[in-house]
């Protein structure tokens, strides 16, 4: 039986956001998609041509784009909402969306990162329920779609899987069978904190797997000669093993690091992404100000999560949630993302 | 303080067996490298002009080269015997072994595969152990080394991660200190069972994972264009869950698929090794004995492993040890490989 079609608007017309709407166009959904203000040109193009200038694709006209002053209109009777937005636009887009959040409407996230609150790490479904405002609190309960999903791959209907984690099992199964395409494959997790930890720190993780990449071209090495690729599998193991050991001091379950949102986003995002780009550019030797130069202004998303994770885990070693030497490559991250120091990986301190 | 100098002989004089000599070498050790009748032709040109031809390489000249018939030369004084045979050579290696065996000399094999018994797996310490007699069994516990290591890479001194694994602590204890070197890292673990069941299972999942690339350059893909890296990423993903099954119905620890041997290796496995190239035939839909042929002879530890694994299924599966349901990837390539059936990854099947 395919389930009912539904009324789902997406804030957020950025290349995920966007490509996001695939599969829900695609499994028969009314779809809206919302610019945010800074996707006003993305939107206009989309409204004259239905053109995606970022995806460089002409999206599918079942798609229908919405300025962000037509949000109203967008909104008329949803029955879901999707949230697209930069992680700095969660708290921005709690406000917008206050108006719309009802207890039976769920809403799902796309925006990974985490927010340290001082003394615990918080996820971004939290903080946008949070920014919805006091009275919604604990009504809501964003969901969240995690794993490994390049927007220009989903866009071109590649195969697929995520998991949509969320703490309100009967929105979470309404999401994933509103979700699932012969493409886009969802799983449900109740596990939102690990999976989200994972979301995040995999792209700190993914920078350091990178350096070997500059490293080897570094060497004179060039595609199919012998490269460094036992280097960055050490790293890339070493990889998961901090996350488990993070997802645990967090509360959550290590379980979900082996998972897609851990060793699944983790590849993606060494084999197809700007963090794996930025940190080649650190293993080639260049200081971070020169690496983030040459990005010409692409989010670094690693360098967010390093910065959270070099204020958190003082309070998380100190509390006994991780153990002292626990996590020496995530500190070494960020004394080269953070304190300028070289790229020098402690590998004789790993796996311990 | 440096560990002691120790004499170490090497049986088997291809490109892992050799690679293994380099952090010897440059610990200090004296190194011994024995060819078998199938490393003529190396050991001739080792002793010639110190050149290995699989490798590329000039060795180091302090590694010394030994014909077969030249065993006994090899052996005297030894106090670690290395075992760098293919794993069809296994038993034949036990026997030429036989009579330098030595309860307090330890044995460490770098060679990876999993026997069916019949009723369980075995690894090829044990099967190693057997074939060097039933007087020695329970006496030897031969170690082995597990985990990303491309003998190229380790030849040309790139930073290199390991598992050494064995059931005698004071003698893993022993290796482990007589292989550190400071871009060789060798970590213990005393999980034989599940670090030596990744060790093979990582060969028919990183084919798995390698279907893409396939896929890929058959939509007509280039290098940097929008690729596969979705499916790719799910597909490992599937493959580090399904390795934790199967190691735990096979008895191992299941956090030895999330560590070195298993997300490691299978890291490696898929960017650097020929079963990476194998399984791109496949996804580029060439049938089996194509594919076969193209690879020009190279050996496919892939099909050997599926092998195994087709015989160990309907075992593990009927006794309970692994779900029904459980291992829906695996069930897939041992189709692909072993029945002739085209690649349709069973996404909508995997996370269960």
């Amino acid at each position: 039986m395919l389930p009912a079609m539904a009324i789902v608007t997406v804030v957020g017309a950025g290349m995920m956001g966007t490509a996001l709407c695939y599969p829900l166009v695609d499994a028969g959904h009314d779809v809206r998609l919302v610019g945010t203000h800074l996707d006003r040109e993305i939107v206009a193009s989309l409204k004259a041509q239905s053109h995606h200038p970022k995806l460089a694709l002409d999206i599918p006209s079942e798609i229908r784009p919405f300025f962000l002053e037509e949000l109203d209109a967008a909104m008329a009777g949803v029955e879901i909402i999707g949230v697209g937005v930069s992680s700095a636009g969660v708290h921005w887009a709690g406000e917008q969306l206050r108006p719309y959040a009802r207890r039976e409407r769920p809403m799902v996230m796309i925006t990974k990162g985490l927010e340290w609150s001082g003394t615990s790490l918080a996820t971004l479904p939290d903080v946008l329920e949070r920014a919805l405002g006091p009275e919604l609190v604990g009504q809501i309960s964003p969901a969240a779609v995690a794993g490994p999903c390049i927007a220009g791959e989903l866009a071109r209907r590649v195969e697929t899987c995520v998991v949509v984690t969320g703490r309100d099992g009967v929105k979470l199964e309404r999401l994933r069978s509103t979700l699932a395409t012969p493409y886009y494959h969802p799983f449900v997790s109740a596990d939102v904190l690990g999976v989200e930890v994972c979301a995040a720190l995999k792209n700190a993780y993914a920078m350091g797997i990178a350096f070997a990449l500059g490293m080897h071209e570094l060497a004179g090495g060039v595609p199919g000669s012998i490269a460094q690729h036992n280097y960055e599998a050490a790293v890339f193991a070493q990889s998961v093993r901090e996350m488990r050991a993070v997802v645990r001091a967090a509360g959550g379950d290590p379980e979900s690091a082996s998972g897609l949102a851990g060793v699944g986003d983790l590849d993606v995002t060494t084999n197809g992404g700007r963090t794996g780009r930025f940190g080649k550019l650190l293993g080639l030797g260049l200081t971070v100000p020169q690496a983030v130069e040459r990005m010409q202004g692409a989010t670094l998303e690693c360098l967010d999560i390093l910065r959270v994770m070099q204020s958190a885990l003082p309070a998380l070693k100190s509390s006994g949630a991780l153990a002292l030497g626990g996590v020496p490559l995530l500190e070494h991250l960020i004394e080269v993302a953070l304190d300028g120091r070289p790229v020098a990986v402690p590998f004789a301190r790993f796996f311990r």
